[in-house]
């Protein structure tokens, strides 16, 4: 462990790719199994998403979801139910052929995502409108067999939560799936101080068996997008194929109308790529497993660690998350692993402070040092501050989207941002998956999401052919 | 659904196993899905693992656990390292094969436990006695292939949660396995109204791979016990199977020692069976996922329903859960069936309540009704008769338990009570794994863990040689 905290990490600038592995790895917030592309969630990584977790949980219980448990494993058969999404997820799944010592008769697949599990569920129990809407959320894991596999960016397994609902009118399936994709655009802000830019995925994009795909994308500190979540509206297609029929108002049998929507531990991620820095880890303070670092200077002296625990014990019970670190490493050493972990905040006690009845309190985030009086008002000034490093951390990320987004109309600028400035290209675009395949092909940019700006007498970009939409472009994660 | 719930449920007596089974789908706990085996975990049954889970982990929290995820998948070479481990467990484990397209070079098995994955893990991470003890907790689900299938009791894919740390003593480890074992007994008592016997598995009963494995047996209300939960002591055979040495404070390498414990979604099959009745589920107060159901009587006259969502606020906002049924069900309908759901108190509300400012509230576990005034008592008296429910549901259980558990001397008297008074026999047995395979063979009982109770003089009720010990044994699931 002291080995790999002793090496610095590598330098964004010099290999973006490597500082990313140094940080998950140096910060310890995952580590590598023996299989390729599973990873272990260590606590402190593990802890970000459980932080996370329990907000969310929270906003989709109180819009009126109920958790479940589905199995893990999926019947061949019943994952070919719908055309376009066995199609899509056939070429990743694990495939179980075996069970206890027997062969098995149909081989089971570890679920990708869940939909033909609820569809086959709500088949049986929804008979009439009176049985709708149902909205159903899960927490799990799913597997998806990947090539090529980065630490919670792209792995073999992922934790994640994925939405499903089922509603009597299309208006209402509609509109769950707007709520909660802005719902997850506001917990990202402020929950993880993520700006997202939100929109619909083009044909190409959208979710193998949905009708339209929403999106939020954020924009990592290199200029890549990462696409983070996704809301989608199915439709009546799942219906169609799993037969899942209401006896309406009217007393007719209609299809429902569906939704499904997840996020994954690859927004954790997008906080490293956003916040991170060349000392490492920058935490948003409402989901930092530890939020305020303690750091006794002299600790052997008498009194030291007595007033340190003092100081714990009154932020803890304010509700705050904090630690004394009483190691026997120097208050140097101590300083820079909790600048690596991405501690918000730092507070060094020594004697004379103590003397002075004061602390020096260090932000994270920009390193700025302040005394502060050990009176009545700390409490309120540390969360002040937590709030304040919020702030501040959701405003230098909403600068860098917004220098890193531009928008273009020929094909030339295109390629020059993309490839000296980076980030979102706002292109017009004719609507034709041909285009999108060769901007692709040719920049290896991807279409991220469809702007709501309106298009007035422009071409695609690619074609030439009076444009559709402006559409925002990006190399992406 | 409806249907389903106008058909009455089995009486207990009549059949024990079919009751249990319409319990656990006309209450909605679960439903079964296309694969033998696995269930659908629908929310009310969902909601009552989540309430438990929270409360636990809140305890593990405390006590200095931290929480990880591991890989669902272990390659079987990893699984082989410890040879009673995977003599144990290779036999009911699920292959995986293929991934994406390929077929896979070494074949994969989905989790049975995650013991093998734990101890590489740890191999990794721990260097030297700073870096001890290792606490982690894992919630997931595991999968272990099973001919005969329980909804709860016995299924294919469970939900637990499974500790595993490891220590720099003998000493500390062999206290962590029974603090966590007391942590079991107690949560189980307070928050599920469950009595446990708690005790040492037999050399044949326990853990493949522990050296010492207690467990936590409930007594259903058939008699039957039920295995809720173990707590294991591994010695350091693990670590020398997997290397796991630490640098002690002499500077010497040593191998670590090591525990693991699980409780899993089991403990609802426990909460069905001790406490239901009749009329169906009772559930115990602190996990119940709606404690309190509101009955409007005459709904339609004006001011009744208004009445009835004032009330529901009121209690909301001091922390209860409760909902109003609204349904345009007959109120006796309604009463029924928040009975097979086992709310534990339901509130009559109608116009003449109203008029004289009281409601009528009903208790699930006793069928008792009182009349209540609606003034600003109402919070403190409902809280209060929470409790009350609570109390006596562990009261009643425990009687049961009492008087269901019999100390023989014999083998006559031993096949006596367990024939026709069932529960709990305890027994002198002299230590020997033939009587005990004996006795199994021979009654259908199994030893459930061995009683702290000292033997003086008795003889092996199997063998006639000394007895070593007082065994609980029990018909069980």
């Amino acid at each position: 462990m002291s080995q790999l905290k002793n090496d610095a990490i590598c330098a964004m600038d010099v290999d973006f790719a490597q500082w990313y592995t140094d940080v998950c790895r140096k910060a310890e917030l995952m580590d590598y199994s023996s299989v390729k592309g599973f990873i272990i969630y260590r606590p402190y990584g593990y802890a970000i998403w459980e932080n996370f977790q329990q907000e969310l949980d929270r906003k989709f219980k109180e819009t009126g979801h109920e958790n479940v448990y589905m199995p893990m494993l999926i019947p061949t058969s019943l994952l070919q139910k719908e055309a376009d999404h066995v199609e899509g997820f056939a070429p990743e799944c694990a495939v179980v052929t075996r069970g206890g010592l027997d062969e098995l008769e149909e081989p089971l697949v570890i679920r990708p995502t869940s939909e033909t599990l609820f569809c086959e569920h709500y088949a049986k129990v929804v008979n009439s409108y009176r049985d709708l809407p149902k909205k159903y959320n899960q927490w799990c894991s799913v597997v998806r067999w990947e090539k090529t596999t980065r630490p919670f960016l792209r792995g073999s397994e992922f934790l994640w939560q994925e939405g499903h609902t089922v509603h009597a009118t299309e208006e209402e399936a509609r509109n769950e799936t707007l709520q909660m994709l802005n719902i997850y655009k506001d917990t990202c802000k402020d929950l993880l101080a993520l700006p997202m830019v939100t929109g619909l995925k083009t044909e190409k994009e959208k979710f193998a068996g949905a009708e339209e795909t929403y999106t939020i994308e954020a924009l990592m500190h290199d200029g890549k997008a990462l696409q983070s979540g996704t809301s989608h509206y199915f439709g009546q297609g799942f219906a169609k194929a799993f037969d899942m029929k209401f006896l309406n108002k009217e007393n007719q049998l209609e299809y429902v109308y569906q939704t499904s929507w997840g996020v994954s531990t690859r927004l954790i991620g997008a906080i490293i790529m956003v916040h991170g820095d060349n000392n490492g880890l920058v935490l948003p303070p409402r989901v930092a497993p530890i939020q305020i670092m303690i750091v006794p200077i002299r600790q052997q002296q008498e009194g030291v660690l007595d007033c340190a625990y003092a100081l714990e014990k009154e932020l803890k019970q304010a509700g705050l998350r904090v630690r004394v670190d009483t190691s026997d490493k120097s208050p140097g050493w101590k300083f820079s692993e909790a600048e690596m972990r991405g501690i918000p905040l730092r507070i060094e006690l020594g004697p004379k402070d103590i003397e002075q009845n004061q602390c020096v309190i260090a932000k994270r985030n920009d390193g700025t040092k302040q005394t502060i009086a050990l009176d009545d008002q700390l409490v309120t000034t540390i969360k002040n501050l937590l709030n304040q490093i919020h702030d501040e951390m959701y405003a230098k990320a909403q600068k860098h989207l917004q220098e890193h987004t531009t928008r273009v109309q020929t094909k030339d600028e295109f390629v020059d941002v993309l490839e000296n400035k980076t980030g979102f290209v706002q292109a017009p675009w004719c609507g034709d998956t041909a285009c999108e395949l060769k901007i692709k092909e040719e920049t290896t940019a991807t279409s991220r999401c469809i702007t709501n700006e309106e298009v007035h007498n422009e071409t695609c970009i690619c074609c030439g052919k009076p444009a559709k939409h402006i559409v925002n472009f990006a190399k992406s994660y």
